[in-house]
């Protein structure tokens, strides 16, 4: 029986391993993802009955490939130590429930529409650039602190002076936060503007200064990721190529040592010969 | 008779090379683009006449331009070895066939308005310039393909959660990512905004989640471009120039690899010595 | 009676520099914060009570900290050498004065939105940030001037030409700029250049001249500050690890020193060989 | 006679080296800038008879200046060999043409708005920042050719397929191309797309192709921009200061020459010595 499940497990590995089923199983992901698209369309609502058995195959495909998988690993703790199996489990799992209530139909579509994210998953070049991604959002922290007070201080200001202008626009706090964010991309700014400007003739300032500041910081913020970003990039690329002035300048490093080396061997046989002959 | 051929094709091969004949060249392209731009204005309509024999003149010239720079190729097919030549020949080919059928006549125009783009073809830095840009297409490949998934999921939630608010904006995946697009560009994105917020007021963690993440995504692409052409420019530079920093560590290379063997030989004669004065 | 002072001072410093405090004085730096917020909130107003006796304390812990500073320092004009206490210093004594005076209130809540800024002088990295950005304006100045130039004089002429097209937004010179500074941040430009171009219909040079200018004066601006920051970082950078190919570079340059001696003694080893053997 | 004049130009000319005249023309240029702001300001007109008396002593000093100018120069003509002396003396002489004729008077106006271009004549370091941004324009042109010629070819479709839909945004190809820069600066490019889309659908295909190409051919313009700027600072810093990697890389190589011959030296010596004791 044992010997029985190992074979099995074997073959499983080559089944998830195998070229072939990988593509398989990107392209069920991008029929699903058609599959979400499609419900969208009002004249999908002929092929109502076919759209509802499409998606059982896929839900059902899913659940047989995280089978696949989990039961591939020696251990099935090593299947949920990567965060990428644990998001792949929670999607294929939570789909499986059985929704009538009418109220669950959104969450179900949403959980559905997450499942486009399992291409990510399955794609590794898109999983490495993720993390990378991921990976350069702290080096932004502190601007990204600076700004957010930058905004809490002019949407307190804000809202103290023009909620009676324009309560919409400058209600709480809140809202201000957002009118000022819709002011800092340009949207409609001179709207919001006019409107202040008809009782405070000089609240230009206002805008002005913020848009100044925000946009100062935010070039700040840009140079530093770019500046971050270029010097891990051509730090990586030293290490890997061992070409260029970098791997020239290493290589001349190493071979001064052994001149060194050599020179000091050199002085060493002239001071015994001098003293032999005086 | 075969002798005349190959005088006539060398005559032929001279005036292709002629700078004379490639500045008339250019300019007839620039003259048909003027007659495109004319035909625009409704003014044109009182010398409609001329304008249809300047444009018969036009292909006529562009018809024996084509048969030159064919009967000057030793063998045809080199002709049709060059993308660009191919190009040319379909669109000078295309503007032959007559046209009498009024649905025919938009395709007919649209033929003459990519005569424009035989400019690029005759223009040495402007084919140069594409070839760059077209080659930097595909390292923006995954970038690409990430923020499609992203602007797919997007348009999924929208077109699922406001198709009941605006179906002219979210009435299907195509309509909703358009409208995302809209949104990326900041264009009166609020408006959507503030449609959606009536029904949902917490719709704009949507938007702002959805701006961020797309900009977010976007300036790590541009990022990538930037690094990607500025090492490429300085590899190629350094290969051109030689002079500046890189080209001095490449002279102290190989000068280095000199220097070590000078000091071998230094030692070596040091070596023998010191054994004959034992 | 002094012994006893000194004691106190010294207590006092050992709280100043208690992570523990820093800690708790941020804490109410972001509660004073969320004060604020809360009051721009119409359903604050049952709290009013509340809000007003949680202001109280916080003014009153503020003073508490300030004191406490001003007590640690070891002569009290080395309190008033750095801008941030000073800053402190004027916010929390204008916040004690008593505001009867309904006009003043908009005073008194602009003091407490200021309080927020306190936060930028708690954290030193925020500090540091400002002063990163504080440093970088003055290498601006000159574009900056130039691209005022620029402005006022595209100013002037829209405001002589087409002042009696719409006042609103060319009525003088201030509100010419005000109206170029939103048409140079492409918000509905189209709207007041369509508006002009009733009346002159070659008014589009003016807004597309206007637009090249400035946004080519505003690249070369945005790559001057760019290149500032990345040669001080890099060079910060080098001074600072003491790794990379300018750490081996400079290495090597010492290493040469020591061969370049190393050689002159074996050369001069083997010039008095010489004459002895003569 | 003769002498008197030498003392005279000298005199002059001590007074255009002068600092203190230097800034009081620089005063007079601001404030004859001033004055063409209030003009703009409809309660200026009370200050009418102030202003032209004004404008007529800021002429009258503007004429004086260049006369010391032009006397200053031992030949008149080296006057006449800068541009920015040619630039002024047109602005100064067509300022003193008399204006009777009502529809001069916007001329007038305008000569008197160029006057404040002459701040960028008169401080040296916006001369230089002008003649930089003037040397960086041609670097562009092959990518501004391009970019046209796109522009060219989607006008020219535009005009053709959308003029029955509005002639006002579509009417002929230079109307064509404006409609086009704004929808490249995605100023309210939404409207001009939906009124097509409602007889051609697939017209947003239009719109996207238009928006990636150019801003695809804006981002490489501008990265060859910064590429160019970058080189050019760098090695102009490496001319200069003598200082960093680079200075020490080229100290290097100087010392290595210096060595190789000393290592020449070295082995000479060796030579005879051996010959000898054979």
């Amino acid at each position: 029986m044992k010997l029985y499940w190992y074979r099995l497990q074997e073959r499983l590995e080559h089944l998830r391993a195998n070229k072939l089923f990988e593509t398989f199983v990107i392209g069920v992901i991008i029929a699903s993802a058609l599959l979400i698209g499609a419900k969208t369309y009002e004249e999908s609502s002929r092929f109502d009955q076919v759209l509802v058995w499409l998606d059982r195959a896929v839900t059902l495909f899913f659940l047989f490939e995280i089978l696949v998988r989990m039961a591939a690993e020696k251990r099935l703790l090593n299947f949920f130590r990567s965060g990428w199996n644990i998001f792949d489990f929670i999607i294929v799992v939570a789909s499986l429930v059985p929704i009538n209530d009418s109220e669950m139909v959104l969450v179900a579509r949403l959980l559905r529409v997450f499942r486009v994210l399992r291409l990510v998953s399955m794609v590794p070049e898109l999983r490495m650039l993720l993390a990378a991604l991921v990976k350069s959002i702290p080096r932004m922290g502190y601007v990204a602190l600076l700004m957010f007070i930058i905004f809490y201080i002019y949407a307190a200001i804000g809202s103290f002076m023009f909620n009676d202008i324009d309560p919409v626009l400058w209600g709480n706090i809140t809202i201000a936060m957002l009118t000022l964010f819709r002011v800092a991309t340009f949207e409609d700014w001179t709207d919001v503007m006019y409107a202040t400007m008809d009782t405070y003739p000089y609240s230009w300032v206002f805008y002005l200064t913020f848009i100044f500041l925000t946009a100062f910081v935010f070039l700040n913020m840009m140079i530093g990721i770019v500046l971050d970003v270029m010097q891990k990039e051509s730090a990586a690329q030293q290490l890997e190529s061992g070409q260029g002035e970098v791997a020239e300048v290493h290589w001349m490093r190493e071979q001064m040592v052994m001149m060194a080396e050599q020179l000091n061997r050199i002085e060493s046989k002239l001071e015994p010969e001098k003293d032999r002959v005086e």
